[in-house]
């Protein structure tokens, strides 16, 4: 069990980076045990629901995740005790069974565009980090990621982009920034925070 | 000489906070020999100016800095050679002979609202920090500045603030972000930007 562990939340808008720079960090921290969870391993299982109704939800609201489950799964992560972190079938909106199983790290990153929004997973945290990128940015990737490689059409996207996407990120993301410890230009090199990052958490886990 | 010192530029709108979080920065490198420098002791020399036309010169512009001069005092502290960093007689507009003498710094810390503004001068440092606070919070400390500690007039203070300050913001503070290597909240406890640029710093020049 390792008392030291500790959680850093990064959020942001849609395509603003947080998983790269997830990912970056992990492996700057290659002499510390580190995992990243998504919080969409924890949208509400729909099971229970129509599949008509279950196309209705809108999954760009906070609501649409389960936060008691990943606030308890986090808990039991910075305790040291082992979790199988869920997955989620998002052609039938239900929990499945995940292959990402966290045990005794030090380092748990969590990733999401609503990371910084729930006051009780803010309260929890460590380190609260924002990738702030320009939204003109973020939808040009947004339209890359799902035509390009996952084939959708462009006004499908475009409308869903308009509708849930973007009003969700002005009514809860965005205001979320005020929680940031630090703010990170997504569209840049961030070299120099990885190894700002790196200097603050070896010093602070292993002094 | 020191061959290994650091230049950190730290930027952000008028009252944002920035003279704060470099005074916290310095505190907290006591193991290193850390300066900080404003670009306000390189206003340009108006000597030259009748006091009329001195009174006319916009100071919210980036052209009422010496960068010329600000740029090769940088130089020759980073060099490690001695500086002595002239002062400015705001009444009168003209460059009188500083009490800083810079010399064999570790850390140079340059403050100031053009801070991220200047190329050359974002090119040549190390690190640069972009201090974010609402523009509200900023006016409001501003007027609690000038008013109660300066004795100016509201009406007075608050002019300028519409005709010079708000509009040089817009124009050279808010885009200069863009070149922040991170971004801190000006308006919340940074104790954990301190532990981080401080764990940073130490790595990057003991090591």
């Amino acid at each position: 069990m390792n008392s030291k562990a500790r959680l850093i939340l990064i959020a942001g808008g849609t395509c603003s980076g947080k998983t790269t720079i997830a990912e970056a960090i992990g492996r700057r921290l290659h002499d510390l045990k580190t995992v990243i969870v998504s919080h969409d391993y924890y949208y509400k299982d729909l099971a229970h629901l129509s599949l008509e109704e279950r196309a209705k939800v809108n999954f760009d609201h906070p609501a649409s995740i389960d936060k008691e489950l990943l606030m308890e799964d986090l808990r039991q992560m910075l305790s040291g005790r082992a979790v199988n972190v869920p997955d989620y079938d998002f052609k039938l909106h239900s929990r499945v069974e995940g292959k990402l199983c966290v045990a005794e790290a030090d380092v748990i990153i969590l990733e999401g565009i609503f990371a910084l929004y729930y006051p009780e997973l803010v309260e929890l945290s460590d380190l609260k980090i924002y990738v702030d990128t320009d939204s003109d940015t973020r939808l040009s990737r947004r339209l890359a990621r799902d035509i390009v490689e996952r084939g959708r059409e462009v006004e499908g996207v475009l409308n869903q982009y308009m509708e849930t996407v973007k009003p969700s990120h002005a009514a809860f993301i965005e205001p979320s920034k005020k929680n940031a410890d630090v703010i990170i230009p997504g569209d840049k090199d961030f070299d120099k925070v990885l190894y700002m990052l790196h200097a603050y958490l070896r010093y602070d886990i292993k002094s």
